[in-house]
């Protein structure tokens, strides 16, 4: 059973009381707060020594990503980050310039997007250090945007580069808070999310949400340069292509918009974010499952993106 | 370094903004969610195995002791939860049926206090279970109650037996979430929190956020049968009365009223809730630090409660 299985199984019978909008299944919770105007999102992950990141990551970077993850969420939701608490499990003989380390990465990128960090908790895990990261956010009401809205005949479109991502992106990257929020303003976003698994698992989640299918356009699917360059090694593991469906980490935006508003949408991109790539990769089709377009024809696509525990 | 020490450091200079009424320091954060009548609790808590429980102890439990030790600071804010977010961060090899019970008592918990589960995460930890929970409330405007509001002549409460918590009590304990509500809509509580470390070193808490000093009476200090029972023992690693003062877990409310208040407190608090012990235990006096009063005199108390790493 590997993660998508089992969290299946556990959000099938989960509580919930009037203040759910939207619970487990989307990038972020949606909560109302009693607020007229604006629904709280809410949403928590974690980063674990080893698997997230190696003994040999700066402790800055190992902050600066805990934080940067969940941020992404926020903006897959089109909302602003507000809050955040922060989780440190450390091997009781631990630096304190280490931990140090962590929160001033993590701070620095709070600072950046205006987020404050009101507590949490260090406690103890004797083999390895894992942070966990909670954050609230706010979205006016109505406009948050879910991964379920996807609908035939829609134009899909993601932000910057894929694949590669372990070159460094993974804790570099800017999370596309004031890029969602602007597409959520401009325009109908119909279903949007943040690519984390790879965009041929996360397509899948969006296209399984909406009950429809997608068809790629191979030629169209923007490969990083990490990607490219990670492929012409001898021991690589994966062609270039097969890594931007499949590596995980992108944390770039992955959305849908009715056709008609594809190409103006491309055009006010280019004016608003000259420095971002935007790429129309294939559209939203009826029926089930993912299919990728080639010059040889179409097929369905097989590759799957990065599941925990498979 | 321990915990305390740690987090002092770390909370120093963290990032904040205009949403935050309290950051980093009391038993949530009080947030501004946009409501006129309400404002947002926002609390995270870990349990981790070998730490928190044990490998015997049955899942159904683990689940519910991580999600109570959140609502009980959710008690001491005097509010009222809402939605939670789950992380469990599992071994490669887990079986199922055992995150299906972790899941059942945190379930069954969550439904008897209407708190949704809106999701979370799952993911890798080799060598151990480790559970965060991440959890909002909501409270009225201006109506939380702080660690920092005690002032000196007040009467100093606490619910509930203490000590020997260890011996089954961490693991069924009732959030005092009632409690703490019906105390701050009857009275005017000064301070309260939540008894997680042992109440000599959460006593400590509220003198040092309110800068006032405290005493205990001795024979007023109610004891549990549990740490009564421990003492006895031939291998008990402390008196009752330690006991009572330096086991953490206890999970009951520790809070303090004008001393005018406190008759007529307990009078009303015997009708609320005949069920549940009150006692007063002390007073808050001016200066610092925490002194003990028995039959003998007055000396500072030394005994201090639980601290990670120490």
């Amino acid at each position: 059973m590997n993660e998508f299985e089992l969290i299946a199984r556990l959000t099938r019978s989960l509580p919930t009381n009037n203040s759910v909008v939207i619970g487990a299944g989307d990038d972020c919770a949606v909560l109302e707060c009693g607020s007229l105007s604006q629904q709280l999102l809410f949403k928590t992950d974690a980063v674990v020594e080893g698997i997230h990141f190696t003994t040999d990551t700066p402790p800055e970077q190992v902050g600066r990503k805990a934080l940067a993850r969940c941020l992404s969420d926020i903006a897959a939701m089109a909302g602003t980050p507000s809050a955040a608490l922060v989780t440190i499990a450390l091997p009781k003989k631990f630096s304190v310039e280490f931990v140090e380390k962590i929160y001033a990465g993590m701070n620095a990128l709070a600072k950046q997007y205006n987020v404050a960090i009101v507590g949490g908790e260090t406690t103890t895990n004797p083999e390895r250090v894992l942070i966990s990261i909670s954050l609230t956010g706010f979205v006016p009401r109505g406009k948050a945007v879910f991964r379920s809205g996807a609908k035939a005949g829609d134009a899909i479109f993601v932000t910057g580069e894929l694949g590669g991502s372990i070159a460094g992106k993974h804790l570099e990257f800017a999370p596309r808070l004031n890029e969602a929020r602007w597409l959520a303003e401009s325009f109908s976003i119909h279903a949007m999310m943040d690519l984390s698994d790879g965009l041929a698992g996360d397509l899948r989640h969006i296209a399984h949400a909406s009950k429809v299918g997608a068809e790629l356009l191979k030629f169209a699917v923007p490969i990083s340069r990490a990607a490219k360059e990670i492929a012409k090694r001898g021991d690589a593991a994966k062609p270039a292509f097969v890594a931007a469906l499949t590596d995980g980490e992108d944390f770039e935006l992955l959305f849908t918009v009715a056709s008609k508003d594809a190409v103006p949408l491309l055009d006010a991109w280019k004016k608003q974010f000259p420095d971002v790539k935007l790429s129309c990769i294939g559209k939203i089709i009826a029926g089930e499952g993912i299919r990728l377009r080639d010059q040889t024809g179409v097929r369905p696509l097989a590759a799957q993106g990065y599941a925990h525990f498979s």
